[in-house]
């Protein structure tokens, strides 16, 4: 079963645009004959959905543990079919790459089975927990205090580095986060080399990095990197491309990270060979699912790249399968991304909790996670009331500003 | 329990030397409280075994998925331990190198038990077959009809292109191979070439590759490949090294494989770099188990190079072992190599079969072999017997030859 749902977002800023006032998520159910159910979590995105529903019945009869029969199936129902990624900033789309966000929540939903039916949490199927608690970092966006006609938010502005410091210092005393993450390709760089430079000054402990979803040229690229030398953990996608982040990675002082110009497995020879990236930011949601994250890893591993998680707007499906995968692979090298804090609402009864900085690893059967049925429902009303049916952060921005186009290279 | 057997190995010839008269296993048996037995089966030499005993309490309490917790576990006892290879044939060992080598046998018997207790055959755990059976390839050798002082021995001599054609044509007869593979560095390779080129004839239909085990300078390979260029299906390991593989393979015009230029995860890297192979031939015996062979698999899916599987000397636990991770590999790209027909003996009550050149892929729970005590117990007094505790073929050859050395790059 594939329902979608929405739930409240705040008005984050980004290189695309900003965040519309509901995030899409769409939330699997697969039923065991015997009447366990197994979860799983993915965009709700219309095209997205359309692609859920025709691989639904292709589970039908396949045994839990079955991820190449399960892939085997997907394919041969989707037919090289492609929606386009909503996220935007994952490059061209392609039937792989459509093919992988489709298999990927099913596997979740069946792993979370074979957990269940195993009497194991599915990071031992994955091959054992290497650590109690998988760490994240604060996720900080500029922000507006409010959506356009609505009222303001808990949170408040974030436009300025006084604004980035606050809003730092509100989910540290919250939820004790030890590395802090700024979404950059919002204001022009200086702007954002003061945010973070007032962040070091804030929290000089803290690890810190800077991701600007590719809004810069190579040249503005080294630029910043040569002016945050010892300041940043990673720069995470200063520019686009390959080629162009093997320039910038050529001359940075600190590791490129990415989770936009390698996001599938045929874009890893090409990086490799120029050494566009230091550190891969996998994200099972469009890498195939838990196990195929796992070869992503393996890969990471084998060729000296370093590797962190991806997120985008996700609520607690997401954020078990997250941890259970991060638990179960032994070289994750950063803390993981996660938008958990911006995200008011769950469907899960009792979600995953973020203590000092990390999550303490569900050792119970499967996910670890269970529905709340009546939040489904309330967040599925939500979807349909809220008259978005896939995302797009850069027309929601052009209700405000006009002119506005994404920011791809812009400085 | 690690019990040592061996058993009776015709004297296969090779650029190493020559096949003692016994082959030497060890045989791993791991037991849960609850009494089921998972087995596993590993190299019988006797430094090996050492550090196989020194691993087995290290298991005690483990889960039966916790492959990372056993290798954590065995690097803890083995705390940088280090085994020759007495196989010889992959380079200067390492600490890391013998980890895998000892964690190999443990992890595939830990997946036999985790078969036996989710009542799934191994394939399954390992990601769901994607075969019904599992392509052989016929392994050929050079070879005396009679250890020095012994009977002659049911195969007969094969010292020239019809001795290999012969044995090639029994082979198929009994098994039905499909592909056949010669074992080289024996001869001058004029005569090795004259030999392909006698099977090629005998069994146009049969994809045919030849293995000198680096016998040959870079020279000599290229010459062989160019005179041989439309016979193999690939070239194995000609030459040393991988900078010497790769001067080959820039100017050969079939694929290099290898098992010995490319041995462990942190080879890889440059063999990309350099294009040294074109098929990796992956031995979960040495890689470090079945489910780092199938990352294996994933990192060669990933950078474009061919998959298959070598062999040592071995019996029915292996060859289980070896189907069960071939069932579930997608991207196996070619027939694997086995030594089954060479082994008159098996420690197994149902020794899997070849069947049209093919093991059918077995779906009871686990390995879906059982061992017999019995042919365990004769072959354990046979390996107290038989006086040798490792291998040495070199040493053996010189027994008869005394100025042999082992062949490398030697023409
Ligand atoms: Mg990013
Ligand atoms: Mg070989």
């Amino acid at each position: 079963m594939v329902t979608p749902v929405a739930f409240a977002d705040p008005p984050l800023l980004n290189a695309a645009g900003v965040h519309q006032p509901w995030a899409l998520r769409a939330i699997i159910q697969v039923r065991t004959g015997s009447g366990l159910v197994g979860l799983g979590e993915t965009y709700g995105d219309a095209d997205h959905l359309a692609l859920l529903r025709r691989a639904a019945p292709a589970l039908r009869g396949l045994d839990v543990f079955d991820t190449n029969g399960l892939t085997a199936r997907v394919a041969a129902v989707l037919r090289g079919a492609d929606a386009p990624d909503a996220h935007g900033l994952t490059g061209p789309t392609s039937p792989q790459k459509s093919l992988a966000r489709v298999v990927a929540p099913y596997e979740v939903a069946l792993l979370d089975l074979a957990g269940q039916l195993t009497d194991r949490p599915v990071h031992a199927l994955l091959g054992g927990k290497v650590r109690d608690a998988v760490p994240f970092a604060a996720y900080l966006f500029y922000k507006w205090d409010r959506h356009p006609g609505g009222e303001p938010d808990a949170w408040g502005a974030a436009l300025d580095p006084d604004g980035i410091v606050a809003q730092a210092r509100a989910m540290v005393d919250r939820y004790g986060f030890r590395s802090l993450k700024l979404k950059g390709g919002v204001f022009e760089p200086d702007a954002e080399i003061a945010a973070v430079r007032a962040l070091r000054r804030a929290f000089p402990d803290l690890p810190t990095r800077l991701d600007p979803n590719a809004a810069w040229t190579p040249q503005t690229s080294t630029r910043v990197a040569a002016e945050l030398a010892g300041e940043l953990e990673y720069l995470e996608d200063p520019t686009p491309g390959r080629v162009g982040m093997a320039e910038v990675a050529a001359a940075a002082s600190m590791p490129l990270a990415t989770n936009m110009c390698v996001v599938a497995f045929d874009h890893l020879p090409e990086a490799v060979r120029l050494g566009s990236v230091g550190v891969v930011l996998g994200d099972h949601h469009y890498w195939g699912g838990l196990r195929a994250s796992a070869q992503l890893a393996a890969i990471c591993a084998t060729f000296g790249l370093g590797l962190s998680m991806h997120s985008n707007s996700h609520l607690g499906i997401s954020l078990a399968a997250m941890v259970h995968l991060a638990a179960a692979t032994p070289t994750l090298s950063y803390a993981c991304d996660t938008h958990i804090p911006w995200a008011e609402d769950d469907i899960v009864t009792a979600p995953l909790s973020i203590v000092d900085g990390a999550v303490p690893v569900p050792d119970a059967p499967g996910l670890g996670v269970r529905l709340d049925e009546a939040a489904l429902d309330r967040l599925h009303r939500q979807y349909l009331a809220c008259g978005i049916d896939r995302r797009d952060d850069e027309a929601y921005l052009r209700t405000v500003d006009p002119g506005f186009t994404r920011r791809v290279a812009a400085w």
